[in-house]
């Protein structure tokens, strides 16, 4: 492995860039600024950099904290439509524990996370929540592939499933969430398993689709343990400027002058950039490999490096997207004060943490791969209905400011899949508007956890809804740290939060038992 | 008008006709006995009898009792999938009056009907409830066609809709219900209305529909008013005997000596059929016209006549599926039972009570348009996702004994539509099994009107599920009858069902104003 791809933070950086750069390459958007990435629909969630190639195929896995049986479901490719080709059916992966269930007979639990836009195999790996809790509640654990994702590609193969809208139409949350339910009805009644208890838990987007899994499947779950689901980020419920606002203010609140100098740099770079020799100048400060550099591609790998930071700002060390030290924003902004006066030290020394934590990479590659991954999932469900409305940076934002724009996202969505956007889509589906009026009286057993620090808090459900909608809140947590693996670092908080998702959950299950008694 | 159509009855029992001689035509069928017709899927709702054809069109009507403007809505063909072709659109029809609408300061409600399986103008004009309570809530009316039905019609004509799977297969009760979602939210916009609370309501098909849109979508509707929605009669929930068991029930309930004449009639004209000259003997015993009679086409006649009157056992005169007389059953039986024992003689009367109320047909035509109502959408429907499991007859039974079979049904869809039925497809996707232990704690404002006279309540929820998810039952009543516009000669219990009904309506408004207050 040479040094240029020695780091895993650096391969991540790798796979966060394709998304990036795709609107780099269109260079008709008429934006006001320099920056011409943040015509974008939305940040990516930071799942969907995970693509099935960086993990081995396995029949089995088995660590010494997670085990799992790799199984296939022959899956219908439109559960809404009668026309022929809709009968057409592809295999849907799912890894299945049974090490600690207790069994049919004791109508034990199943508890299903629902997965997300990327392999299943990491989503099992990261979310130590459901391998630690199985014990306890003799639970059968399934994590359940999206279509789409991993090695859960209709058609055979990603090629086809993703050259255009007419094979890579049919990826959809409302045909995701039918998998699911196609999946575990029959899984449950294969197992003879038909009175034990279903809880979908997810995070991220795989915590919206355990929400709405809940909402419009009541009769296959009895509730969903939603950790960090952005499900108000949409149009006219969440201010586009709020993702934004949360990452500033990450930084902000750490150090003042932190905040200040990474809001000033862009202006710095640019100004560089304009100067003769002026791109070789910025290539040394940031020690980018000689193969490629523009002054875009640097400032959407700093900002990457800002924004993927904040989401996962855990007070614990943690290898999820990157390898990463506890606070990592808080070391980030002691590089930034440390650095004093010197030019674009600080910056790069942020950076650097976040690239290159374990100290391996010699140089990094602005350029890697990026059409490698360009038509990837999560793009052209971002594209199409997942019109997270996360774009806007106000004057006050530590990235250059941005009025939010839909009609930019419309025309980049236009000319990256030739699609058109249904932004009212998910909230006509899903609901989201007036959510407190809506769910007070509709619905039940649902957790909202949110940790502050998070950028996409600023789209989750924040407070009670009813008394058994309710939302966990941590001033202190990032984006799902309550279904990582425990450590012997976690501050008070985090067990409090996962304790109390614990005694929740009891209490579902308490309540089904003894509705079925 | 010839003497043969003269009737509407006769003009209905043509359009009846149409579905069940389908299966008539298939020879290949393994039936155990002579009746062919009985592999068909289930018997259609009677309001899929109605086409489009029927009813004049027009941009208004008008009448002493129902007023309403005719609109059109730009739908979009596939809510699920983002495929090029699923963003075609279609003209989807619906129905508005504003006469008594409060309009959108007051928050004056809106009461929906979420349009079943016919022209949306026949039911508008056979739901006087909404209009006859517009006044009292100052609600705004709308009336959904339910796409592929009447004018809602995708690809310009039903001759392309109904081709074959290809265009046929967008036909979907998913499909609806987000046509209706949608149809909706833009309606409230356009009126400014979005603070106005929606009450969709329904009856058969419809009232399955309206039950799951408040399922599905809280977020659009503050409750429902379901009426005779059999939504558990399928597979593995309601036994597919329960339908004719209670046809037999009716019936026998009105006069022993009724039940075992047609019960043993079926015999008799198998044995009549097979002489010489038999067949003749039977077209003279009921007056069937000359132009065509075999032993299946006659049973089938007369079979419909049996269950439409059962489903329409209205204790009031009525002209819904056919002008009828008050307490129909009762009519029959006394006709039957007058007739003493001469051949045929009670059957003929009894028929002729159904088909020819009026008086007007000289004969019946038996092979009356076959053909032309061949492919219709409830046939396309019931061999798809609407199995609704009736087909079974007890040795019991009113009807020649049947013992239920899936691989017939899915047979005669395989060669009817070439199409293989989904039969869980509606448990799966909007539930029904242990639906006591599963709404008891998640929905809320569903009400449940079932007549236990109708054969359709078998399939109907019919005791409360919860505080606010209750069920009205009506031991007189028969196929949604509460719907239907107040008579002055309504039996107390009707008012009194209606009052119920208008009274928890009241509450839920109530409620709903509480809230956004």
């Amino acid at each position: 492995m040479g040094p240029e791809m020695a780091s895993s933070a650096m391969t991540v950086a790798a796979l966060i860039f394709s998304l990036f750069s795709l609107s780099n390459s269109i260079n008709t958007f008429p934006l006001s600024s320099h920056y011409r990435s943040i015509g974008r629909p939305s940040p990516p969630f930071p799942s969907s950099l995970i693509k099935p190639e960086l993990l081995k195929p396995t029949i089995s896995y088995s660590s010494e904290k997670v085990y799992y049986e790799i199984k296939y479901f022959t899956q219908t490719l439109d559960h809404f439509n009668y026309v022929p080709w809709g009968y057409e059916t592809f295999q849907q992966r799912y890894l299945i524990n049974s090490k600690y269930w207790g069994g049919p007979i004791d109508k034990a639990p199943i508890f299903v996370y629902t997965g997300n836009e990327g392999d299943v195999e990491w989503f099992a790996q990261n979310t130590g929540f459901m391998f630690e809790n199985a014990p306890y509640f003799k639970a059968l654990l399934v994590f359940i592939e999206h279509r789409y994702y991993g090695e859960s590609i209709p058609y055979g193969s990603e090629e086809i499933a993703y050259k255009n809208a007419s094979t890579h139409g049919y990826l959809s949350s409302a045909q995701a969430l039918a998998d699911y339910a196609m999946l575990i009805i029959d899984l449950k009644k294969n197992l003879s398993a038909e009175d034990s208890p279903v809880v979908v838990m997810g995070g991220s987007y795989g915590g919206m689709l355990a929400t709405w899994f809940r909402l419009k499947y009541p009769h296959v779950c009895i509730g969903a343990l939603a950790s960090s689901a952005p499900i108000l980020n949409f149009a006219d419920i969440t201010s586009p400027y709020s993702f934004n606002n949360i990452v500033t203010e990450d930084f902000r609140s750490e150090s003042e002058n932190c905040y200040k100098v990474i809001k000033n740099s862009w202006q710095k770079i640019h100004e560089t950039a304009q100067q003769p020799g002026g791109l070789e100048e910025l290539r040394k400060s940031f020690r980018i490999c000689p193969n490629y550099i523009s002054e875009d591609s640097l400032t959407n790998w700093l900002e990457r490096a800002f924004i993927y930071t904040a989401m996962t700002d855990y007070p614990v060390p943690s290898s999820f997207l990157a390898p990463l030290p506890a606070f990592p924003i808080e070391q980030m902004c002691k590089a930034v004060d440390d650095a004093g006066d010197e030019q674009f030290k600080g910056i790069y020394e942020a950076a650097n943490i976040f690239y290159n934590y374990t100290g391996d990479s010699m140089c990094f590659n602005l350029s890697d791969n990026s059409d490698r991954h360009g038509l990837n999932g999560w793009g052209f469900q971002a594209c199409t209905e997942m019109l997270l409305a996360t774009g806007g940076r106000t004057q006050e934002s530590i990235f250059p400011p941005y009025t939010y724009n839909y009609t930019q996202t419309q025309e980049y969505c236009q000319q990256s899949y030739g699609i058109n956007p249904r932004p009212h889509w998910i909230t006509t589906h899903f609901g989201g508007h007036d959510i407190k009026r809506v769910l007070k009286r509709f619905g039940s057993n649902i957790i909202f956890f949110n940790g502050l620090r998070d950028p996409w808090s600023g789209g989750g459900v924040l407070e009670n809804l009813s008394d058994s909608i309710v939302a966990l809140v941590a001033k202190e947590g990032a984006h799902h740290i309550d279904l990582r693996f425990s450590t012997e670092g976690d501050p008070m908080w985090l067990s409090e939060v996962r304790k109390r998702e614990i005694h929740i959950l009891s209490m579902w299950l308490e309540q089904y038992y003894k509705d079925i008694a």
